[in-house]
């Protein structure tokens, strides 16, 4: 069986994921789909509008023959990081072909890759604007693109990774459909996750934009997850930890852990605590990441531990994906996981476990321990 | 001029409160009246049903002349620590004469200290039963009396403490008037703290049980504080800190670390916690204290030090409780704070800080930064 990999957040599976899915299968003949998908939290470090095994049964009853999770320690961070462990996943998976929209689909991704190579990034440690900012300067004089937009910078990242770890993966550019991510008016049959959230949140299920199971799962959703609801428990951490531990945490050092401990002193709702830590060093992607790592309590230490031990969270699949479950499965690298155990809970899934008990302010259906992946 | 002292926490401050007042000046034939007051969380670890800059105003509208904060690493304490943190403050504010409601006045407590001096505590480490059970029985086999209610026991420990500490101050016991503290019904002019926090919660403001301030206090409380209200904060904080570092908490360790966390990852809500963790071992006192610990973060080292470092934190004063505090400002052991500042927040007041920062769930207004005292 030959397998295609998408690498997903499915926030939540919409008309434009669906048929992305069927140009993947189209461009690669593959005979099933295999996405890793975000967990609970994306790479943005937000609370997904559902939780993962809703979005997996919405992939599943589309098309998509096997849900595996990207693990927070992956999934939540900068693009590289993002892309890299997501490619070696589906590497691991034995897929040879991934299949992702951009942008600028038709960029020479190779080309942008080599002209990095040359940049001199210590020179990038400016404070009075992102890294991403500087990086994006210096790549416009030498190559003539601009790398803003976020499925670009992706495309970008997948890139990179696959030269660096030499993955046997052949990486395919498709166009985005319909409107662009950030795109907040509804129209056609097409709409950005962003949009539909926005709608969901104002009231109003979109059900044009999205397949059945979708619509049933978003009518359900009584108040959309936000970081306002977090921030309580943000707050407090900021506060009552001490500085030093706050600066163990995860992308929290350089003085964040003062800034914020500051902000989060003065500001009683999570807008205004936002709008005293922003300043032009980091995105708000950036800092909101940083806040999840607080609230995880997670170490710099810990993340980066983990991050040398990735698994196999299978979250679901159809007939198909489970045949080629079983065709894989010996030559995996990483250990499969079809259900969390204690020993799991507590040691390898640890991160994504206590993730899932965040999540559980949203919802409080227990997230991992003991569940089964979804089969359609 | 000649002061009586009276150690209190107002919650809120009623009748029955103005009624010992008056007996406390009467039987001492004072001039001023010093109250030492909880902060903002109550000696079993609960939040206070107003904060303590109403809980002042309505002291001071009631005849006392002068409120000092009694700070949280003495407040929110079994009775022994309690009161000798309240009648040490007392003794250093120049008071010899302090009054107190009691269970049984009439008991001679000097005996019952001289009793427990021959207990062998050690033999108290009985795992299924409290230590103040144990310690109970024993006192009854060797005195006869029960040292079953709080304010007995309370009476009980300002003795001891007065002994151990060779305080300069007279104890006098007084009878408790009206319900029993824990009586829940409401009837004549008088009530118990508990009672009438019982209809607040219910929507009723017993006006007839307190004075005015008070009953205008009361009016404007939208919601009881509670636990409840705590609890998805205290559970983050259970589930994502590591247990060495929970157990690194002040009152948090004999295994209670792994109990908590185990409960907190089982409990959507704070009473299936409470029932989780409850055993015999615990009071829900002793539970309840452990749990704000852990959401202030205080390590047992942090307490301890505090504990070694008291100050007086002047919550407000009458015109006369001004001149006694001008009176005897220049011979205080302990640093006297009026206002707080960026130093004192940081440094000597830091866990009374934090815990304003707590209460903030409840109440948005600052409770200690540039807050000048109550002024009648």
């Amino acid at each position: 069986m030959k397998a295609v990999g998408l690498v997903a957040e499915y926030n939540p599976f919409h008309n434009g994921h669906r048929y992305h899915r069927q140009q993947a299968q189209q461009v690669t003949n593959a005979d099933v789909v295999v996405a890793v998908m975000s967990g609970n939290f994306t790479q943005r470090g937000v609370p997904t509008i559902v939780d993962k095994w809703h979005r997996t049964r919405e992939a599943l009853q589309n098309g998509v023959d096997l849900v595996v999770e990207l693990p927070l320690f992956y999934a939540v961070q900068p693009a590289h990081l993002f892309a890299a462990g997501a490619l070696r996943l589906l590497a691991g998976l034995g897929v040879h072909d991934v299949v992702f929209g951009a942008e600028h689909p038709h960029w020479d991704f190779r080309q942008l890759v080599a002209a990095e190579k040359d940049f001199q990034t210590t020179s990038f440690h400016r404070y009075n604007a992102t890294f991403a900012t500087q990086f994006n300067q210096e790549l416009a004089k030498r190559t003539g693109h601009q790398l803003t937009a976020p499925n670009d910078i992706l495309a970008f990242a997948y890139q990179k990774a696959q030269e660096e770890e030499k993955l046997p993966i052949a990486l395919h550019a498709i166009e985005r459909v319909g409107s662009a991510y950030h795109d907040h008016h509804l129209g056609g049959k097409l709409a950005s996750a962003t949009a539909i959230r926005d709608a969901v949140a104002a009231g109003h299920v979109p059900e044009h934009a999205v397949p059945p199971q979708t619509a049933a799962d978003l009518r359900e959703v009584a108040t959309v997850p936000t970081w306002d609801r977090l921030y309580p428990l943000l707050r407090n951490q900021l506060i009552q930890a001490p500085v030093a531990r706050l600066a163990e945490t995860y992308e929290v050092a350089e003085g964040l852990e003062y800034r914020m401990k500051d902000a989060a002193e003065r500001s009683l709702d999570f807008l205004s605590f936002q709008q005293a830590v922003k300043s032009k060093r980091y995105t708000y992607a950036r800092l909101l990441r940083a806040e999840l790592y607080l609230l995880l309590q997670a170490s710099a230490k810990e993340v980066e531990a983990a991050m040398e031990q990735p698994y196999y969270h299978v979250l679901g699949f159809t007939k198909a994906g489970q045949r080629y479950l079983h065709q894989v499965k010996k030559e995996l690298p990483y250990p499969l996981i079809v259900k969390v155990d204690q020993n799991l809970k507590r040691g390898l899934m640890n991160l994504d476990y206590r993730a899932g008990k965040l999540y559980q302010v949203f919802t409080s259906r227990e997230q991992d321990l003991k569940r089964p992946p979804q089969r359609l």
